[in-house]
């Protein structure tokens, strides 16, 4: 068993140096960035879109050449366990999630998902195994084509000095930035 | 010269690695990650606030326990390339930024900093030398405490099956989940 260029455990290796500890949701993730990948075709410039901050972007980070940090992947938080990758010059992509039916098979799994129990009250033994063992067989897929917002990347124009922070930020924000404005109130 | 646990080269090549290239804002990054750890206590356990989705979260993601996804570290765009390590009990941290000032110093990198010449006129080999040579004198630093809702993450609630998609979802978000309700259009 593979996941992407890694076998089972050096992915979990890998997940454990960057997350801090083998999470299922970064495991699970894992094999759905692979099975998506399977389905792109060779060449492809990608970006990638997560639909939970949970997890799923870490899985995306380690397996893909997308981070937060370089701008190819973008989290929206819609609570679902999904991601897609996509063609970043025109949209098109591949969309994997996870199938609530077919979880039905895996009860563990299920219980995990779902919240079913406490995470104390779990059996993280079980639940290793059964995700082991299911692999991608509880995720769906579909073809998508992104909203245009994920496409169009907008720059982040001229730059100034905040008058009130004394910071370089986006002129475009206003006459101070963000912070500074309270738009956003980062500190008390 | 160290940036945290690595040498200068040994962090270059890991951003190379993570991040697609060496860019010249995760090095700068990793010199500000390495000043605010010298500030803080021993034993704190870690979360990360970056103002900039551009570069600074791969920085912090490569250097400290915070990643997107384990949910330390938490990126608001406010156009200000900055972060904080803080507390995650009491929001007590460390900020550290670029002072603009400072960069007075330093032509290329004012230059890159502030997006005077467009990045092909650019000066790559003076700006690297720039950015190592400078080291984190380009940075100002305070302390400061976050807002609450920092510090009080929101737990997910329970989980149901949207109707309408059949994934999962956190039911707090509505009768069905905010990509089928119309309130985040992911795709077209």
């Amino acid at each position: 068993m593979k996941i992407r260029n890694y076998t089972f455990q050096e992915f979990a290796d890998r997940v454990k140096e960057f997350h801090g500890y083998e999470a299922p949701g970064i495991i699970v993730g894992g094999f759905m960035v692979d099975l998506a990948y399977g389905h792109l075709p060779e060449g492809w410039l990608l970006d990638a879109l997560s639909e939970t901050p949970k997890c799923l972007p870490d899985a995306i980070q380690l397996l893909t050449p997308c981070t937060v940090g370089n701008g190819w992947l973008t989290v929206v938080n819609v609570g679902r366990f999904a991601l897609t990758l996509y063609n970043k010059e025109n949209g098109e992509g591949v969309r994997v999630f996870i199938d609530a039916a077919k979880l039905e098979a895996w009860s563990e799994l299920k219980t995990w998902f779902f919240k079913l129990k406490p995470k104390k009250e779990q059996d993280r033994d079980l639940l290793a195994a059964q995700i082991k063992e299911a692999g991608n067989r509880i995720c769906g897929m579909q073809t998508v084509k992104v909203a245009d917002r994920f496409i169009k990347k907008r720059a982040r124009g001229l730059l100034g000095v905040c008058p009130r922070c004394r910071e370089g930020y986006p002129i475009a924000d206003g006459p101070s930035c963000l912070a500074c404005s309270g738009k956003e109130n980062l500190f008390q």
